[in-house]
């Protein structure tokens, strides 16, 4: 049996650790090997997730981990592009696509921002870097040529704010209905092709840094929600969330280019 | 009665000059004066476009004009802020800010892109320099405190392309999904403030430059389709749509933060 290859961008901590820990976890072929390839800015913290993937399974092997400044777009091109250069393509049957990372960023009504530098700095990370990454696989995949044909699965790590506006969370909402549309093109583009599928999964509201920022930055008016989110233990375990994804890839049981949401999932 | 205030991107042609043009002959107030304020690249074509309008009423008056490189995000901030201190705001009882400048970039399919560097500048002038202008202005008006109230109506230049995904198209669908939600985050973020109305206005396929573009770039599936819209005369003239958008603006009669599509309203 041929093996699995999950790529994950934001795998140092959170939902892209969880995702690594879960798609190992998870496959229901208990024989078969997987090897991941892992990215994120934390080199440490992306050992922490190697060690941890490593243990649940002597299936699982990390065969590449490099830290990656998603907001360096020459650097994610060279770095990502080369990366994918060693793979030996030809040893997958499965490959998964998690392009998971991103930033929560600026908080706040559009009449108070400021530091426009910054958000420039964060729509290339949570968009532009997305694109990049997203093009070299599907090009990478385009040149091994029609002989090589795995099964295929690019996921975006989305949110309801892809599709449901919010004050306060224009910048955040944006870029994830961004994201999203630009799967559903990307679904379109391989309508034709059935062993390639593009997934918008959305996560749920995670306990990880990412609400604790949540926590500290939102408005008043939010604060009791997302404090109460907390205190009553109602934020989902990333793992949680990621085998509910993990799952959604190993079954290939969705329609390509569909946005589906952790809470309509995990009954 | 006091002035009506347009600033307008990307206005030096295309359906931002056609807005200049009937922002001024569609005022159902036939006396009421109208200052323009005109952005773009080309200042030639802005002082056409202001040729254009203070020919069709002499109560149109542009009364500052600037080139602006809308890639270049300190430049954004810096000239566009530093046009904005210069307007006289307490002339005017009614405001409206198109947001109209954009792109076409990069239509192809995703795994055949390979100009990242200018799709991280098409990022900045279709997504970060929209920010930019539409938080510059709306912080504009909070310094000017809660006594100013004039009808503020924003508009962004919208399309089918926001709301639906189109393999070829997945940037220009992407940046347009951006927009239409960031607009619409602004928009609940003034609900409370019933003078202050956002609209994403989804122009139609209009006869104007980009479809020169469109028809040269496009896929080999859709030449027939968009070249048959150009011969067979069913391209809109921008004066056309533009007209359905300032009535809009005047009448005031939308939802804010809906997205309203030309070929709905012209009936």
């Amino acid at each position: 049996m041929s093996k699995v290859l999950a790529i994950i961008t934001g795998s140092s901590k959170g939902f892209g650790k969880a995702i690594a820990e879960e798609i190992v976890k998870g496959n229901p072929n208990k024989n078969q090997l997987i090897d991941l390839v892992l990215f994120a800015r934390s080199l440490d913290g992306l050992k922490s997730t190697k060690e941890s993937v490593e243990t649940i399974s002597t299936n699982a092997k990390v065969i590449d981990l490099q830290s990656l400044d998603m907001s360096n777009i020459p650097d994610v091109e060279l770095k990502f592009k080369s990366v994918l250069e060693n793979i030996k393509w030809e040893e997958y049957s499965k490959i998964c696509f998690f392009n998971n990372h991103g930033t929560l960023y600026h908080l706040g009504r559009i009449e108070d921002f400021s530091d426009y530098k910054n958000i420039q700095k964060d729509n290339d990370i949570n968009t532009t870097s997305f694109v990049v990454t997203t093009s070299l696989l599907v090009k990478k995949l385009k040149e091994l040529g029609s002989q090589y044909s795995p099964e295929v699965t690019i996921i975006n790590s989305s949110s309801l704010c892809a599709i449901k506006a919010f004050p306060t969370w224009s910048l955040y909402c944006s870029s994830r209905a961004y994201r999203d549309m630009f799967f559903q093109s990307l679904s379109l583009e391989y309508k034709s092709n059935d062993k390639f599928k593009v997934l918008n999964y959305s996560l749920g509201i995670l306990d990880t840094d990412m609400q604790n920022q949540v926590r500290e930055e939102c408005s008043e008016e939010d604060k009791s929600f997302y404090v109460g989110l907390k205190n009553d233990g109602k934020l989902i375990n990333p793992n949680r969330s990621a085998s509910i994804c993990t799952n959604l890839v190993y079954s290939n049981k969705f329609e390509t280019g569909s946005h589906l949401d952790y809470y309509d999932l995990d009954k």
